[in-house]
């Protein structure tokens, strides 16, 4: 299933993608897509509602980010070897862990804000896995079972802040709106490997990223089961896992966004992002 | 006044402590201390309640997390001359900013989990600024008036996690009960000077960290400005701002806390804290 958000930032509404890709409400059947509803056997439970039962939401609202509660956005660093390479960093021989702030998520269509002091915002499609329960100490076998599925994120960079800045990542990785979500968070029996996904990413209509999941370092289920190791996965957390080639600091010259840009982002299966670049007045 | 939340870890009750030191049930007046309530106006505005009007709290509850609801719990490296130098680090010309997981905030005097793999896990007494109100792109001179009030934090830290597993810090941060937060959120009238308190830390009864926030290199209205350029800080929001001289891994041979070890820590009126290490079975 494709399970969305749907309304105005902050009041958002569970929704559900009917067999014509039609937004129905799901809020008469649970409070929102986070916390316990997130566990797979409750969205096996959402699943097994027919969509056409359901009041159909009319018009072509906003979506929100497709997870609500979340309280880790937790990102893998030079995840893809050419990636690395493009940047001018070797592979790491474990995976690279930071936190993007929760406060950057937003809706896969809102407008992206760039920074008051940017200098070189940047762009980063990358897969998002969803957790659906608490996992610690979880083998690589077993890591699967606490995914709730996948989602397509845009981790937006501000290279300057990211590196230039006196450390650590973080710094540029958490602005307001640098973490567009979604538009669905697509359960896991949709998705038949997530290590076999296209990927690509647009600024302008211009192709900039064309990869796949393929060529990523640590799969998904090294990465929980990795992650599980240092802290607890909890319900709604997001694990951002890296991008492929083609990012703007990789370009030369180098390439950065600016107000009027357009990013139009995707995932095999997951759906498509499109974001406008504005200024932050 | 000193507010802070009791009763089993996930349904704290919010509180307030009487002129006896007697905790007060505030629930009656708020749902929680968490997002609105946090704000300075709406804290002043509990703080004209006579404690002695609300019902007292039996016995000897737990206390939990002073705050609830936090977003990001934002941590400043290296950020006391002296605990630089005794890391073998230089002061750097800009905060260092990481994450710890929200997942590791416990209560006060919670047992510390002592990962499985750990083998340097280490202390870190810290003043914590709680925010009140959201904070983008605030000048120092205003910065304060964002602030909810004051605790103490143990920023507890395993360092071949942080430091001996390829980047970034967050993996030495982020365990369960890697954060220790209270016991009061104490409210900024009550703190005359946030860069005059005495801080320390014992281990088995032993004083380890003696310091003070005099010391400390970014000072709190200089942090919570310098955050806002690169994040948008909410209420409940945690900034843990360093932590002076004394850990573990700056002794020779330095020392890491192991099952059974007792730590207790305080920042001058703020209150205490004590957490007896356990194994993680």
């Amino acid at each position: 299933m494709k399970f969305l958000r749907y309304g105005a930032a902050g009041t958002e509404k569970p929704g559900v993608l009917d067999k014509d890709g039609r937004i129905r409400d799901l809020s008469g059947k649970v409070p929102d897509l986070a916390g316990a509803a997130l566990d797979p056997e409750a969205l096996a439970k959402l699943a097994d509602i027919d969509p056409a039962s359901l009041p159909l939401v009319d018009g072509n609202p906003r979506l929100g980010p497709c997870v609500a509660g979340t309280g880790k956005f937790i990102c893998i660093g030079l995840n893809y070897s050419d990636h690395a390479a493009e940047t001018g960093a070797t592979v790491p021989p474990e995976p690279i862990i930071f936190m993007k702030a929760t406060s950057a998520i937003c809706g896969p269509n809102d407008d992206v804000i760039i920074p008051r002091t940017s200098v070189k915002t940047d762009w980063e499609v990358e897969l998002g896995v969803v957790i659906g329960k608490t996992a610690k100490y979880v083998s690589e076998d077993e890591a699967l079972d606490y995914v709730a599925g996948y989602c397509t994120i845009n981790d937006v960079s501000e290279r300057a802040f990211q590196a230039e800045h006196h450390g650590q990542w973080t710094k540029g990785k958490s602005a307001d709106t640098f973490g567009p979500t979604g538009p669905w968070l697509v359960t896991k029996d949709e998705v038949a490997d997530p290590q076999d996904l296209s990927m690509w990413l647009k600024v302008n209509g211009e192709t900039v990223q064309n990869g796949s999941t393929k060529t990523m370092v640590y799969g998904v289920a090294f990465l929980v089961s990795y992650l599980s190791r240092f802290m607890s996965l909890r319900p709604g957390d997001i694990i951002s896992t890296g991008t492929p080639p083609g990012v703007g600091l990789g370009m030369k010259p180098p390439r950065f966004l600016k107000a009027g840009d357009v990013m139009e982002l995707g995932i095999e299966g997951l759906g498509t992002q499109k974001q406008t670049c504005v200024a932050d007045d």
